[in-house]
């Protein structure tokens, strides 16, 4: 099945919410420490207690990285444990110039084997192109991030009038001749999220921000509803993943997703 | 030794060359291919004949990362193999929100132990700040790229006239409040190195783009001599490391950087 496919039938079935795995040996449950190998148990709790219940899991590669091989090794491990049906998102905002971004892809799509993958437009078209190539896989290109370093750049108005990141979005919008591409918009920018949905056009949205960093998940679905939009991603990390820190953690992590789902139906069947 | 240190003294010693360990297991000689690990024999080899005359290594993580766990040990045991008084540069043009940056620079800098990296500043100062925080580190920033789709945003003309590019070069001069940032500036861009130099201030500068490329070893020296710069870093890849496919690749990738060791001196001190 291909990437965007995953997508859509999740989202038929109202599952929006994507659970970024961004695993920190400091902050999982210290019952878990004795094991051989923690991070990779509290991955596969995480996903055994949620995988009813997301449309896709976001795999943030810095918090693997940080451990060397033996962190890409638990990386490798914990995308075996998601079901083939569920979209993996490698959070990786790669990009590079062409012959090295050709590597990035070989990384995340041959060798990672995930679905997806997040790209930083900064270095332009022939940047992305080798991700693009891969017409099965799903490339979300930062448009505007949900920190506050995002007034630095991708906020800066151009001599045309428009700001970066609107120019970022139209250009992604042209190289979807694959229907491969998506865009990532911060929910922590929700009056530009309502001035920019209608030039997202066709293209899939993940949007990292609610939880931890503030973001709110009834505006975003209202907003998203609103417009008659589907095919979208709303990423929740550690106000899911460290919702307890208790044995009873994958439990609770499970519960948050749920309560998110109810408000996501409730909003999108009333 | 701080990381400005090594390059300032290997400055002083007309050495400003550094070379790009982008080391493709498809493109090393095919007699190393027998041995248990060719990628490490290929980088050891090149790294015990040029270390006497290179300024630095760049150490492009893509290509590494593609091997996965294997390909991290890699990367660490090369690491492991460059005299410490020569700059290690991870070429990870990395860059995320906050706490995910946080990780990167731990990965880079505590886990391989680099001196320095390269980082995107798209998603603005708190993207970058973790990696600030080192120091003792050099933080090279991407301005201006060497490859076509530099063209695409980096050279967007903003509202108040400046290209993008250049309001990235005054923003990592205000960073510089501990004297650990530099600039990625493409050797192919020559007529924005000439007209953009005296902006960089005191940042050392990393020029790609050389050799395979097309920028101009020359021109990039006699620029940086006409305006009496020093703490600058000339990379090349491709165009040594693969020199010679033969039996002779390591001898003929240190007569590479010699050649043009011997250009340099004679701009530098004529």
């Amino acid at each position: 099945m291909n990437a965007l496919s995953k997508l859509i039938n999740k989202n038929k079935e109202n599952k929006i919410i994507c659970v970024g795995l961004d695993t920190d040996i400091d902050k999982i449950p210290s019952h878990l420490l004795n094991t051989t190998n923690p991070v990779l148990e509290f991955n596969r709790a995480i996903i055994d207690a949620t995988k009813d219940s997301v449309a896709a899991y976001k795999i943030n590669f810095a918090f693997y990285e940080c451990n060397g091989a033996e962190g890409f090794n638990n990386l490798k491990s914990t995308i075996d444990l998601i079901p083939k049906d569920i979209l993996i998102i490698a959070d990786a905002k790669r990009g590079d110039i062409g012959n090295t971004s050709d590597m990035y892809a070989k990384s995340v799509f041959n060798y990672f084997n995930c679905d997806s993958v997040t790209v930083n437009p900064y270095l332009g078209e022939d940047s992305v192109k080798p991700f693009l190539n891969y017409q099965n896989k799903l490339i979300f290109v930062l448009a505007l991030t949900s920190n506050p370093g995002s007034a630095d750049f991708e906020k800066l108005k151009l001599e045309n009038g428009k700001f970066l990141f609107q120019s970022v979005i139209e250009a992604v919008n042209k190289w979807n001749t694959n229907s491969n591409c998506g865009l990532v918009f911060g929910a922590t920018q929700f009056d530009e999220l309502n001035k920019n949905i209608n030039s997202f056009k066709n293209l899939p949205v993940l949007l990292p921000g609610v939880g931890a960093q503030g973001g709110s998940l009834e505006d975003v679905v209202i907003t998203f509803k609103a417009h008659n939009r589907s095919n979208f991603l709303i990423n929740v990390s550690r106000s899911v993943i460290y919702k307890s820190h208790g044995i009873d953690f994958a439990f609770a992590a499970k519960e948050e997703v749920e309560k998110m789902n109810n408000i996501i139906y409730k909003i999108l069947n009333q």
